[in-house]
């Protein structure tokens, strides 16, 4: 019996309610989905929540029993109304405190600077007790980890800053290859031939995404595997598909 | 004793791998935030789901129970990946089925354009049975209701365009008003004065959203109140701490 692929998994929490509220659009997510994919971890589930201890205790929650990994953005600045660090710690039951090594990085910071390291200031430096740090070298304030859960800052340079500092420390599994094919056809046209195909390859995921282009509606088939050859045959077949319904595949470079 | 604002609240769930897999980039939800609130209905969270109607169904329960209503965008059309009607259906433990007054619209549709009704464009008509139709005049196939909530298309224009022809339904509350004021001075500069405004106008959410233009960081500082003089009289304040701290409030367009 050999072994299947691995699959590590991860789900992201997006804390703000300039999000929610539509007034800021959200960047972090498709970066992460992204990131994560490049290092052989899938996002499997999102959540946007508003600056609610509660509610963000509670997503932090679901998710972290139910994924690999899971990572925060946003809420970790020095004002009245960035709660992520003590939401963080009621989540896992811990105390928050200012972190000695955070002290000392936004201690130098500021003298560097000449700006007042003052309390406010100083929220940036508060974490769980015993979270490790997120390097970020963007604007020195860290990011931190408590087990599986990473916290980084909702300023999307800096969250990505932050992810690079970290991604070494995550333990991916075989990462998911895609080919999406794109064909001037109805996906009413498409519909019986996609389902006996995801009958012959249950280790192939085959998404269906309709499009409206140039006026003409289509649709870009999705093929998602861990196992290469099985998609390269996969993919084969899809386009032998279109050719017989009388479409051209086009090979959609926005996969 | 005079009654508060009234809050009628939502939540939007996006369903489809294609977002999660970071190929595909959400414009729902930034639409929804905006729409909604529009019609004086707050967005008070988002979820993002894979294709799978155990977590299609555990997303629906949790969140039609604690909002108003409920928005799913995506998993609609004629392929077997489409699989929100049956988990609406399994959400709500009822049958799915035909609905007839869709069928009646995709019958007429598709004797209009010529193309083959199949069996596979047939599964746009299915809905958990008793479930009142969304009109969907992009591309005819419905959206669909069942007590509070509503499921839409994934692809953006039809999403935007079911979104208007249900919004007569909606009964909103007080639409939250909000003012945004952009300043160049780092958020621990601003962080205590805001401290103090949050405390004296707790009707009126303060918000501070750092950026990074023009080599330059500095924050935007948003409120927001179902109050409007109230609104009105902290963002006085807020400009005002702004100039006692040395900086030049600026308004900011992007709210």
């Amino acid at each position: 019996m050999s072994d299947g692929p691995k699959t590590v998994t991860a789900a992201v929490i997006v804390i703000g309610d300039e999000i929610l509220s539509g007034r800021t659009k959200d960047l972090n997510l498709g970066f992460l989905a992204e990131a994560l994919n490049d290092v052989g971890v899938q996002l499997r589930e999102a959540r946007f929540v508003a600056d609610l201890e509660g509610e963000i205790v509670d997503a932090v929650n679901a998710l972290r029993a139910r994924f690999d990994y899971v990572f925060t953005t946003g809420g970790i600045g020095p004002t009245h109304d960035d709660i992520t660090a003590d939401s963080i710690g009621a989540a896992f039951g811990l105390a928050v405190d200012h972190n000695e090594e955070a002290m000392a990085i936004l201690t130098a910071h500021y003298t560097h600077t000449g700006a007042e390291f003052n309390q406010a200031r100083m929220r940036m430096a508060r974490t769980p007790i015993g979270a490790s740090l997120v390097e970020n070298p963007v604007s020195k304030a860290p990011g931190f980890r408590v087990e599986n859960v990473y916290v980084l800052a909702g300023i999307p340079s800096v969250c990505q800053a932050m992810f690079h500092s970290l991604k070494h420390e995550l333990v991916g599994g075989d990462p998911v290859q895609s080919v999406a094919i794109a064909v001037h056809l109805a996906e009413g046209t498409l519909a019986n031939g996609l389902t006996a195909l995801q009958e012959k390859y249950p280790d192939v995921g085959l998404g269906s995404y309709p499009f409206y282009r140039d006026g003409r509606f289509g649709a870009s088939i999705v093929a998602r595997s861990q196992v290469p050859d099985r998609l390269a045959d996969a993919a084969h077949e899809i386009r032998q598909m279109m050719r017989d319904l009388g479409g051209e595949p086009i090979e959609d470079d926005a996969q």
